[in-house]
């Protein structure tokens, strides 16, 4: 994964927030999030970057280096915040509840365009060219969901750990169909009920810190 | 919604199985399963059901007829899914398994392209023309689980819906995100087993049957 905060003079203008590559990249990522990968084109993310189209061509050849770039948008901002999760809690159940309530938290614009990370996964799941991507999209929150569930003693926690991302994005996808952002917020509480209530041991031996 | 099951003489062709609009819906179906809404085309959908694509709109004059016509397919399978549970299993816990089950019974389909109602929706929600189709296709099998879990006692049977469908779509977007159809499969035998051991009681009063 490329690191995003180095901004040596070389690359100031195209990788610095506010250079035209990152401009770029949010653009697109706005893009894709509210029309989806399909319909989304180079000029369209050029007219929302302030770019001219022909420059695009200077940091994006395809339309597919521009969806690698927002799915390594994505892991960058799902890396900064399972890592702010982890420095403001130190019980793996609070982590979970936190990771929960930090994705209802965008309740109203789940309830519109649903889970950006899921839908786009999902739309990546049906072209052949790009499985990988959305697999490791989907894999950070899993696997450090489980690495919570281990530490709290579950025997199960690869199998919690899908259930608990497969709530939340079951949820999302219903909170998103019904327009409804109240769904989303009674997951979450509901969630955190059933995280409270789960019976724990002593940590299993798979348990390991999110490394940074 | 229109019922495909009359076939008087002025629609033998168009609406019976094997007639001409019967088999550009089906054809339909599966381009929008396999590709998505937006890379499919009114041209792809003639070749795939081997009508000229001037014929085409005779049946359906824009893409939207064609989305409209998929979601009621879809609609109208749902309804044959559930009514043959209903027919085949008494009680609702059994009921609520079975379709779980059914649904996880096509993992190898919904480990490469989703579900079927799980991806049309989330492309559905994408859109700004279309909300209702996507509700629509969603509430059926919400609505469908919260009646079991009235009729086992549940108090909070809304919310057990949700929750047992939102799970069911979560696994099927994990399972094609990393194309593991066994993840499927062990998220139906946990639900089972979760639905077994659910505190059950005297049936809620807004318990009723499916209505056919």
């Amino acid at each position: 994964m490329t690191d995003s905060k180095t901004t040596d003079s070389k690359t100031t203008d195209s990788k610095a927030p506010g250079g035209k590559r990152a401009r770029l990249v949010a653009a697109a990522c706005q893009a894709v999030y509210q029309q989806g990968i399909e319909k989304t084109t180079l000029a369209d993310i050029a007219a929302a970057a302030g770019i001219p189209v022909g420059n695009v061509y200077y940091y994006f050849k395809t339309k597919n280096d521009i969806i690698q770039a927002v799915v390594e948008a994505h892991l960058r901002e799902a890396d900064a915040l399972l890592a702010a999760i982890e420095s403001d809690h130190d019980s793996p159940r609070d982590r979970l509840k936190a990771l929960f309530a930090a994705l209802a938290g965008q309740v109203d614009l789940i309830a519109r365009y649903g889970c950006p990370h899921g839908t786009l996964c999902l739309e990546l799941d049906k072209r052949a060219d790009a499985p990988d991507l959305a697999a490791r999209l989907m894999r950070e929150p899993v696997d450090w969901a489980q690495r919570q569930f281990a530490a709290l003693g579950c025997p199960d926690a690869d199998a919690l750990a899908i259930e608990v991302i497969a709530r939340y994005q079951g949820a999302a996808l219903l909170s998103s169909t019904f327009r409804d952002p109240a769904l989303m917020t009674r997951e979450a509480t509901r969630v955190a009920t059933w995280l409270d209530t789960l019976p724990t041991g002593p940590p299993q031996s798979s348990a390991h810190r999110h490394a940074h």
